[in-house]
């Protein structure tokens, strides 16, 4: 790492307290992550990207806004990338995923929350979360309840604005959803003075569609049998592109899926339980369940999630010639996400019917941040279409603690040895 | 009471369990309500509506049903009543607030759910409330993210209309909670078979405002010193107010309130501490935190709540010729309710500081349910804006349990002392 010392004092930051935080970090990637056997040589690429996820990626961020341009942090995948694109604004994920945070977050919010919230207004109002110093707006969205509430709280802090999304999927929600978007537009074009215009705006649809359609590759690779490339891998690639400039991000990304490719043709089935992760967000360093999944000497081939499928499948149609039409392309994509936010979310059960088919599952383990009471819900629903088809399904809720691995690894052993 | 076990049997309750709830109910009513002294004359009727909570008032349901009536059953006091009584149907609350409904609800929900979740869960599952058996129809709403989702799961007990509600007030919001209405007047007009007109939609407005408007003639005699009637006996009128015929309950809390009159004119001011709850619903039978207090010699003298001032603030304009009209004087009216599942709410930061001064208010009292993320992470900035005014506040998270009721107790023995 660089010394980046003056530039975090720039951004405001507590440097004693991000001091510690930065110790952490690079020793849990070592156990977990360096520690695997034969891993892709392109993932070097991904443990560079972490490794200066505060410094080089930051650096990058503070020159671009020297030349004029605008950082804006969101929080969930129904925040439309193409419209920030468009814009030529530059879209962080700040979904937080570091128990380092709860401590402060816990400070203004009540400590029976999802860790996701509490991390993020702790990431803040700590000031030791360089995206969040480098961010002249946030975007929030009324998902649920946590975080639509917590978002109050961050705009004592600074700029945010809230999407309105809509919580069913009836017909005129879809027409709500594009007024929303359009709202969106507006409030992106007073930021950053730029007019998202159609031939930028099919611009920012088109790169959006190429970052998904590389997420798609490197996913499709892991329905093979071995999957060339670990979960925990996989999961950071993702991770990464929460972060990462979209062009660099797709280059690196299609150079790994060449080299997995190859894996391919060379590969030797193993018996290796291959297993499906459905429910809440992974971000970033929360890699607690994969580590402990792949550990016991299974596979983690498919995240339904939001740092997983969710973000990438469906493409927003490039037809039409106004703002209008594609505005409705875009509403049509991000409205058709199965988020248990929703009411129903039946799309949801589908999705997950076919994953396991696709990725030839199994077992199932449903993987719920504590208090997402949405996600909770749904787990009946998820258990009922699983049973039915007799899949092996375990319920894991949990933190960002580590005072429960032990006892969520005796439970994980229990399952792998039933499947 | 009457015999009624042929007509629960008529409505497949489960006749032991429900035995075991009916067997409590006297009980506690007993011990918290009749053990007053000096209460209203007037408070007999609300006595026997309560006691024949499951017995006359659901006899009456019947014969209505008999007669072509259909009943509807509503959670929240976003759902319009003008709607429910223009298409000629009636209209039942049914936040449920007892305890013993928890453990059934708990067997399709996460425990760390809101209790009033779980307990609506647990009521219509285990078959032991005469309201939902009799209910031809549920209206839920997208409030918060507990009942979003347990509605999924009633929707396999009986049929349930959604109505999608807006998430912030924006200006299209107004607009959204307007087609909101009206697919929900179709749906009302598809179930009874009753055209929604003109006509009957203003009958209906009339209606609900003189409902609303004395509730509010109640509470405004509550601002006297010393208030003419107890926070318990208020809050039993609220109560009531949910499942009685509107008509009778108009005339009987008018009655109620001439009484409350003549007191006001003989009354000898006391120094009883002045009590504001703000929060949570309370349903029947929850009268936990009320019957602490005034045990404790302070009287409440209003709610903030949705089974308080949010049931019955703000009338609906009668101003208008043709539906859209009307329906768009019903929008402003339920959209300017301030529930903490809007964000932002900040018009319930102002109805409390103007509540504080209205009512002479010494100290408020918060009241969250558990797990109800909305109103405890809101708890901040009424905290805040309390703070400013030197108005003393104490915050209590509870559930329907009777479990922390010795420490409860002595927490407002505290706040009692020191305010
Ligand atoms: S789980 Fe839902 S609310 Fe959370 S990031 Fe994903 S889409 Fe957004
Ligand atoms: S995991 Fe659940 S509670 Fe947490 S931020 Fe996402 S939707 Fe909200
Ligand atoms: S607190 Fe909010 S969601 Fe609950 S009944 Fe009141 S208005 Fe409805
Ligand atoms: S008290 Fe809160 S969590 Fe419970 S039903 Fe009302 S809004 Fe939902």
């Amino acid at each position: 790492m660089g010394d980046y010392k003056n530039m975090w004092e720039n951004l405001d930051m507590d440097l004693d307290k991000h001091d510690i935080l930065c110790s952490a970090l690079p020793e849990s990637f070592g156990e977990i992550y360096l520690t695997q056997k034969n891993r892709p040589e392109s993932m070097n690429y991904f443990n560079y990207a972490l490794a200066e996820v505060h410094g080089a990626r930051i650096e990058e961020l503070q020159k671009s806004k020297e030349n004029g341009k605008k950082v804006v942090g969101t929080f969930c995948v129904f925040v439309p990338d193409e419209v920030i694109f468009a814009a030529d604004a530059i879209g962080v994920g700040l979904c937080s995923g570091s128990q380092f945070w709860i401590e402060d977050g816990e400070k203004v919010l009540p400590r029976n929350l999802c860790p996701l919230v509490k991390a993020f207004v702790g990431a803040k109002i700590s000031r030791t979360c360089p995206y969040f110093q480098s961010c002249n707006m946030l975007v929030g969205e009324t998902t649920c309840d946590g975080k639509k509430k917590a978002y109050e709280i961050l705009q004592e802090y600074m700029p945010i604005h809230v999407m309105d999304l809509p919580q069913m999927k009836k017909e005129k929600d879809f027409e709500q959803w594009q007024q929303e978007i359009k709202i969106f537009i507006k409030r992106m074009e007073e930021l950053t003075q730029n007019k998202v215009t159609v031939k930028r705006l099919k611009e920012g649809i088109r790169l959006a569609n190429r970052k998904r359609a590389v997420l798609k590759r490197l996913y499709d690779l892991r329905k093979n049998i071995p999957s060339p490339i670990s979960g925990l891998d996989a999961l950071l690639v993702s991770q990464v592109a929460f972060m990462d400039d979209p062009d660099r991000f797709i280059t690196k990304t299609e150079q790994l899926c060449d080299e997995l490719e190859e894996r391919v043709k060379n590969g030797i089935p193993n018996t290796k339980k291959r297993i499906m992760i459905t429910g809440t967000p992974m971000a970033i360093p929360n890699w607690k369940l994969h580590s402990i999944v792949e550990a016991l000497d299974a596979e983690i081939v498919v995240e339904e999630t939001c740092t997983g499928t969710r973000y990438f499948e469906n493409q927003v149609s490039e037809e039409g010639n106004t703002l209008d039409e594609l505005i409705k392309n875009i509403a049509q994509r991000y409205l058709n996400i199965h988020c248990a936010c929703f009411t129903p979310n039946t799309g949801r059960m589908e999705d997950i019917l076919e994953y396991v088919k696709e990725y030839k599952i199994d077992g199932v383990i449903y993987y719920n941040l504590s208090f997402c009471h949405t996600y909770a819900i749904e787990y009946k629903q998820v258990e009922k279409i699983l049973k039915d088809k007799d899949i092996p399904l375990l319920n894991i809720e949990t933190d960002y603690s580590e005072e429960d691995i032990g006892q969520i690894k005796t439970r994980i052993e229990a399952f792998l040895e039933m499947i």
